[in-house]
């Protein structure tokens, strides 16, 4: 199963970029191949100074080892591999959302799971974006299981959390992680940090089946965003609130993220796992929008909402 | 001591940010208070855009309440009181080296003690003034325990190192934590990641009067450096590493600064602990300096070094 999977995402990888480089039209993907000294490695696809994408960063990697023993409670190194497919896209234009997703599967010692998910990042409260782009994932849950929308939503609304600023980082999305795995199976560490986890338990199958279908219809959630506002005009100070906003997504990806904390802590590529970070950012001191901008209007819309509803 | 502490701290970043003033000519510091919900408050002063400065952050805090249980492995809430100052200063010329320094008392239930430091983080290799830093921080220490400056410059190069980098942050200076408190009270959880902690104890008078000290010196290890660099010219290209060095200043900030993660999780504020941050930063994909660059040269700089020795 773990080879099926891997060669899924490396297939995903290639359809994904293809996908973006016909939508940029200028910018191409470049690839370069990375081992983990470890075990296995990866490919890592870049697309830089693009005309619609500043930085967009598509890897793959499918990695093996031991985990670090005190990692998830585990008292001994731990037998391991990962294989998945993560990218983040960073749009030059502040009138298109960053997005993020990332479809994999994890063996530890002798259990295996599927994990993945995607969430939208808007500069701008554009409502219509994030009704599209949770339509499409939630239409990709139901045709696995009705339940799955409101708790992978769910999931993701807690994940993407800032704590110390007490707001989203952006309008969410699904996330879902440990599906085929046995309820039973769950470590008290687990459960700790994703309570969620044990809400419902599947077979491994339907896990992939699952990311296979998602995975697939990513694309279909964001490019028509992308297209919406292509076009749209902005200004230097829209400019310059997108990169104060992109200052946000490093504060997560650093202080929260466990993607990126898991990678750096097993030996994984670091220019490969930060690639997530946006090209330019900026931090201001005390930053606050203006009361009724459109920049005091993104806060109050970076909380979890039920957009389909406001869609009906 | 603690109130003593408290008005020194208070002071000293009075005379840090005249200092400051002075050499920069033209940028001149906010300040603004703030008050923590769970007690106490401090006073952020912030210079913006001056001549030598970009940003220059300098906070004084006195705060107190209740450290969150799983901190430093208590198992209950503990009272705590931390009143220190804190700053980090973002030159614009990319010749001018980074710097930070922060001085502090904590007392946690019933025990005492000092900590503090101040290191540089230049974007070219000089030499020169690696060894102008040191050599004020060496005098300092000298003057109250010979023993000390060794001690506390490796502490500094071993707490300012980026494992995903495998570089130190800049060519070090010195820190020091736990001085005053009695070897005996030192927890397991605080040995794990302070191990130096352990090897010489001293009373709270002697912690105080070596931060007193060091503390009125930190301009003596700082000016002269920035008059040295202050009319070198430098081009785009500089300032572009410059900009790509500071992203390294937000990883070890973001991932490993314990002064960071402890602030964020006691509640402290966001604003005033991220002010650290540079105030414009980029991060490109698997950027390597051409072999025998002036960047190159700073990356092989890097790495701990007896900087004294260098120097006779």
């Amino acid at each position: 199963m773990l080879d099926k999977a891997a060669a899924f995402f490396r297939t995903l990888q290639q359809e994904i970029c293809g996908g973006l480089e016909r939508l940029d039209g200028v910018g191409q993907f470049v690839e370069d191949s990375w081992e983990r000294s470890g075990g296995g490695g990866g490919f890592s696809r870049v697309l830089s100074e693009g005309a619609v994408f500043e930085r967009a960063g598509v890897n793959w990697s499918d990695v093996h080892g031991h985990l670090p023993a005190d990692m998830e409670g585990s008292s001994e190194p731990e037998p391991f591999r990962a294989t998945g497919v993560s990218l983040v896209l960073h749009p030059r234009s502040p009138m298109i959302p960053t997005v993020h997703a990332n479809f994999r599967m994890i063996r530890r010692a002798d259990q295996e799971w599927f994990g993945g998910g995607a969430d939208l990042t808007p500069y701008f409260a554009h409502v219509e974006d994030a009704v599209h782009f949770h339509s499409v994932l939630q239409a990709a849950c139901a045709r696995h299981d009705p339940a799955w929308y409101p708790r992978f939503k769910a999931w993701c609304d807690e994940y993407f959390f800032l704590p110390h600023r007490g707001e989203t980082r952006g309008v969410g999305g699904v996330f879902y992680d440990y599906l085929g795995m046995a309820s039973a199976d769950l470590s008290p560490a687990v459960l700790a940090h994703s309570p969620r986890a044990l809400e419902d338990a599947v077979d491994l199958e339907r896990g992939f089946a699952f990311t296979q279908d998602i995975g697939s219809h990513f694309l279909d959630a964001y490019l028509p965003i992308v297209e919406r506002h292509v076009d749209t005009p902005y200004n230097e100070e829209d400019r310059k609130f997108q990169l104060l906003r992109r200052g946000r997504y490093v504060e997560f990806n650093l202080i929260y993220d466990r993607g990126t904390s898991f990678g750096l802590r097993t030996g994984g590529r670091t220019e490969s796992i930060l690639m997530s970070l946006p090209p330019i950012v900026r931090w201001e001191y005390d930053h606050v929008p203006k009361e009724g901008s459109r920049q005091a209007e993104l806060l109050d819309f970076l909380r979890p909402q039920d957009w389909l509803k406001l869609a009906s």
